[in-house]
């Protein structure tokens, strides 16, 4: 086959264009309501080719949330969405226009980068099997809220961080990748959390890169995975 | 100070020539139901120097396990009790006999290597806090029988060993010492538990050493924890 080939047909000839140009490269959305350290190292790993991917768009539930600040810096789309009147989940207006807003900029996966709300069925479904969190901790050890403190409290001497898809349960997902992050003598909280995210701004990029080169179960579409004939 | 000081007292100068020879060096009791890896691990540190203890005496509740031949083979006091009508626990005639035995060898340390009863309230208030184990995962992930096939079939990427003081509840004591172990893509049952088994050969010995050296909350005779002025 040569892409001069008159006989090759139009659509066909557009998907093989976009598997050579990467149009058809994996796209994040991503959810967080913090400073977005996560993102920047998802960002940084696109920048430099290590993750074959791109950021759709970037939405969070705080209105001045340092990770929409650093998508605008990047020129990648970036949404407050309001989260309504609950706490810990989305109200159903609000769930939709997550929904909707991630449909709408196409997103293959969607990235849970301190992401501090609950997403529930409706969301789940939306994106079955298509959606990732990290965790600080090595699940099933310490689900839940500040995982690092649970895991000092406890005394274990070895913690780290899980990617993981995200079900029903509470940190309850099928595990993609763990790192393990020793607790050293004299940690604080603090400390061991900094530590802990470090190990998280390396496997996170990764983890997503084996996800985008089909190494980790993702769907890839047959435009990419099978070149024309 | 020297040694040749004359006035040197008697009780002080016996104190510090036990530390010199090594005379109080930590004491432990082995209990074990299977072929004794671990014992073998303990016996070859201890051979070697790095772990400074000694093996007062070996328990199997199992007449035929390997611990007691590897024992008898180095010379080491190794003993039969028969554990009574239980599966799980030892009966209380049965108890009596191991906290006995234990005490007979003057043993400052219970070891668990492989031990598959559980210990309950009687004998650990005999040993209160002197009684450790080894786990085959990263607590509190995966307590109970099998673990690593617990860790295996769960879908973990990381899990290990833990060694523990024992308490009441189930592998639930305070944590001395943890050793990632990497579940690595085709693991099977077997191939994990191999490579756990590995790690806890050099965990288990290192802890021990920690702990008689006073690391690790050893109660030290004031013999050797406090040298002659």
């Amino acid at each position: 086959m040569s892409i001069g080939n008159r006989s090759l047909r139009s659509s066909t000839r557009h998907a093989f264009i976009e598997a050579v140009h990467g149009e058809n490269r994996l796209r994040l959305g991503v959810l967080g309501s913090g400073k977005g350290s996560n993102f920047v190292a998802i960002a940084q790993a696109i920048a430099d080719g290590s993750l074959p991917a791109e950021v759709g768009v970037v939405i969070s539930d705080v209105e001045g949330a340092g990770i929409l600040q650093h998508a605008r810096e990047r020129g990648i789309p970036a949404r407050f969405i309001a989260p309504g009147a609950f706490r810990t989940k989305l109200d159903p207006d609000s769930e939709a226009a997550f929904i909707g807003a991630l449909r709408e900029a196409r997103v293959d996966l969607v990235v849970l980068a301190g992401f501090m709300r609950i997403l529930k069925g409706g969301f789940l479904k939306a994106f079955d099997g298509q959606v990732v969190n990290i965790h600080p901790s090595l699940l099933p050890s310490f689900p839940g809220l500040e995982a690092w403190k649970q895991a000092l409290d406890y005394g274990v001497k070895v913690t780290g961080c899980t990617v993981h898809l995200v079900d029903q349960g509470v940190d309850t997902g099928p595990i993609l990748a763990q790192r393990a992050v020793p607790v050293l003598e004299g940690d604080t909280a603090a400390s061991l959390h900094q530590r802990i995210q470090e190990a998280e701004r390396t496997l996170y990029p990764e983890t997503l890169a084996r996800w985008a080169r089909g190494g980790l179960g993702r769907r890839i579409p047959a435009a990419s995975s099978q070149p024309p004939a």
